[in-house]
């Protein structure tokens, strides 16, 4: 039994990541973390979890929080993950860091975006990029790993074929995102209060979403060539799932299905991406750790649809994956119904 | 022209209040107030009036506000309210509150339900309340006008037919309201953060909600008798719209059809009550001001369903048409399309 | 491992079943029926399956179905159900019936509120009424259970300790209950088209809803006394969840904490009833079989709000509740996550 | 005062006709029809104008809707239109068409997209295309007008400017579309089923959507080349307005600002389309008649946001601004608060 801790217990990641671990028969949850005063009851901060776990969140030093677990999942705001996680490391523990703090591998590139100096720069560069389909052979036996953005994830999954097999240009790729609200985190503010974001769509940072440079850096170094894309997001009046809606142009003269095939062929391994044929909704990959994608080509452009949740497949459930293969177990412990006969 | 001003520019009744005035060709919008720093301009707090007025949102004291218009709708939180009134009125303005401060006639009965002393006590039971469905005969003339909450406007529409005609019990009445979000205002907090209320509903302030000694009182004075409700409200995921769903019992023998004839002649000479047949949605009477009613009888209760939309006849339409009757306007002026022979 | 069908696989209750049930680890779905032409599979009819079952929905006579396996749950509409379940039971399946035909004693009270004569009379009133909460006992060895109305459990779960401590006044009773849109199923009509019920709150089948003469049979059964109560649904924009808040009139004693000890003591045993101290929302019930329940006592009258997901508690999780009972598996298998140390 | 009828009065288009035309005081709705049978009254179809409008939904033939009034809104389906236009010409009637009918200009361009023949051929390439912030000079006089769709209307008044002025490639413009689920018209279907569309986004359509020839033909015929868009429109779960994000490649070494005064110089003279520096939301045109546009440069790439509410400005007020122009009224006429002082 590994005794886990998450830190940052009181947002919509650290609920999902409670949910999933509960249902991991080799996991035992012993530690909440929360900078909140008073040690809130977990399951006053998140009701739903009433009678499911009876703990209360802590105000810890990561040395502490090292003394008493094995592995962190660290669910702290970018800034503050940095602060804890060497200490986690030197405590002993292994850590999923859900922030953005370990995904850039190029401290000024993090400075440039982040607007802050990194406090940990030598571990730049040398951690593994969790995106298990993309690197699942990187990630066993790592101690930090850093977990994925939501939107990032989904744009990389359903760009990665197209670019690793040379198949359309490299630059001036659009991705049209589309996200729920729970992208955007549990802190009220106006642009998620519910009468401004209801009934309505927009775009947001476009041109400058944080996201952007690392789904160039993740696309560029998995390809092998200089990939450069323009991204916009959109806020989408619905709890979870993200969108994205790919355009760009090829290079090969495939065809429609042969382009399935290729996605067929990249993911064949990997059992959370689904090649679909149909135009994929972000319900039917809902609650789920899958990704679901299609692509179809008109008028001499390639449009890639590819959509998951962003809470699980872009958060908690691809931590859980992670956590998985750094620990030796099966991918898909506690995030598939483990296999009997009739998932055939 | 009448010049107007509006205190209180940034929130949802002010904006509504705005659109509504618009309309009026009889008003010009002069002065627009907020507590806000750096003088806003009204298009930046609301986009949606891009290029419909030109006023930056000041911050004036209720003397300066005076020197510049003739009447003031004043969308202050409660407290706030009954910090400018007084000097509003001697300023020789009308005023229209849209607060809570001058609704409740007992000084004792206010500081017990909101918290605080009324500095302004003498006015109390002296203001008009202002639903013209009950008292339009007493709010020409007047100099302030209390302007009723959305969930009493709405109960209180709903109940007075039976209860000055003495066809209900007036102790044990059931009302159970069901609001869209917008009516808890437009300052963000954790209970309308779009991924906590969407796609879920909840009672809340169950026994003690202070739209409750409102209803009671308008209700108790405008049937000669004490009357008391059990008033439950619940959040509902939508911009706006309230919906009352009444429980009585009944004294008189009427039958459903005697009961909607009651209504009628109650209301017969008010342009904004719609007594219908079929059960009412408040999608009907969203971005209207008006109020539908229905009534059912089963197993010997009366079932009363009332809806309107809580930021127009439950706040800045009501207001628009109690300023209409101040000033000896239609009273659907701006608020109705005005009459030709369509409007049969 | 047990064989199993389900019969009406394209509809939202036949759907969750299929998620609850892929989780069984003593389980093999191996047939799923529809009348739909061209046995399409039932990834075309649910995408949000693909990659988990792989199987044809067929158009089957019940004996065909019973020659393949143990156990049938049977998610026809009314009247379809009574056509089936006779051949089933003679064919050796155990069914739970998730339609109302078996639900009512009486073909009387049957033919009144359903419109068409019962073609299987004799099994009324023999059929156990399959809500574990109440008759546990009764479940196992039972070959067909009467699976609950998701309206019916809710107030039957929130009723049955007060009117069994004959805490409450059995008549005069009213249930003011608001659903999400997938109660009413998957056949689109226009009441259930997006922009018709999106952003709106409606009263239906005011006084006349099938689920009333259900709640008041099994509350009088179960409390031994003639309860009547007045049941009033409305529809509320999101897709899953019913609250109901429920208006009774005590006529003992008890504080509102007694109330609530009233709760624990008559739940202690029943995992998936919860009993909190602050307002349930709906949301927090989402996605699993818990009933969420707390009780307010204001102006000498009780409010009880009680809520559940439609989908699970509501109709398939407690089918799966009461196949484990009939089969003798842990009422819990497949809904909750198996015990380990961290649900302390 | 001018007679006006609407044909096929039960949709949503036609709602928001009625709702428009009874503001405007030149005009006189008399006539309404449906093919429902019965005779319905239009109070019992749209109970939101409950005492608004008296009148039944009549069958009736085109010849004797032309012989009571002046002006018709065909608000048919497509197909149907054209079957009634000519003779309600014959008739002596002004018809504004708002279906898709008269839009295309080349019958075999319409027989490939609309699946039929079209049956009017020569009014084809005659028939002016009404948009007004395109060709309003075209537009008075006119016996017919082709009112645009709603999508079209986004994508052309979106792109115009830059097409026009030559400052962006003619092809290879992709334009990502998200609408409100109005747009899809009031008959009930799965897709837009509310549990089915609800919390969830997809692409549809994509590559064979009906509006990308129209996009294409009015936009090279205004710009005077060939134009080639990419048009993927997806469905939003809200009831309505259309955001389109669409992807250029300049041509010109122009600023972000110096583009937006190119929209600016465009569009100067017209009272509906407002050029923001802000993001614009859907809803802040919601309900209105307003088209907001902004310009983003990023990475040599321009993303131009278009939206606008797609039953008004994409639809019924559009038409109302067409009828207006059509027969000499102010453009802006019931569509605008007519103008006092205050919008300035």
């Amino acid at each position: 039994m590994i005794d886990v801790a998450i830190l940052g217990a009181t947002g919509y990641t650290a609920l999902e990541l409670i949910k999933i671990l509960l249902r991991h028969s080799e996991v035992r949850i012993t530690t909440l973390t929360t900078r909140q005063e008073g040690n809130p009851h977990i399951q006053a901060i998140h009701p739903s979890l009433h009678g499911q776990l009876d703990l209360h969140c802590e105000s810890l030093t990561p040395s502490e929080v090292a003394e008493r677990v094995d592995v962190v999942f660290c669910a702290l705001p970018h800034r503050a993950s940095m602060d804890a996680v060497p200490a986690l490391l030197a405590g002993g523990c292994k850590v999923v860091d859900l922030s953005a703090d370990y995904r850039l591998s190029d401290p000024g590139v993090y400075e440039k975006w982040y607007g802050n100096v990194h406090t940990d720069p030598t571990r730049l560069g040398k951690t593994v990029y969790g995106l298990p389909e993309i690197w699942a052979e990187k990630i066993p036996g790592q101690d930090l790993i850093a977990n994925p953005g939501c939107y990032t994830s989904t744009s990389i999954i359903g760009l990665a074929p197209l670019l690793c097999g040379r198949h359309i240009e490299p630059t001036g790729i659009f991705i049209d995102a589309k996200s729920g609200v729970s992208g955007a985190g549990r802190t009220p503010k106006l642009t998620v209060h519910y009468p401004e974001c209801n009934e309505s769509v927009t775009a947001y940072s476009v041109g400058h979403h944080r996201h952007q440079p690392e789904i160039d850096q993740v696309l560029s170094e998995v390809s092998g060539q200089g990939v450069e894309v323009i991204f916009t997001p959109h806020l989408i009046p619905m709890d979870r799932g993200i969108l994205c809606s790919i355009y760009a142009t090829p290079i090969s003269d495939l065809s429609e299905n042969e382009f399935l095939d290729v996605y067929r062929e990249f993911y064949k391994e990997k059992p959370f991406v689904r090649i679909v044929e149909h135009l994929p909704s972000t319900k039917d990959s809902a609650y789920t750790n899958f990704c679901d994608i299609t692509v179809r080509l008109t008028r001499g452009r390639l449009i890639v649809l590819a959509c998951l949740d962003n809470l699980i497949k872009g958060a908690s459930g691809v931590a859980v994956q992670n956590f998985n293969l750094m620990a030796g177990f099966d991918e898909t412990t506690a995030l598939l119904p483990q296999s009997n006969s009739q998932s055939s």
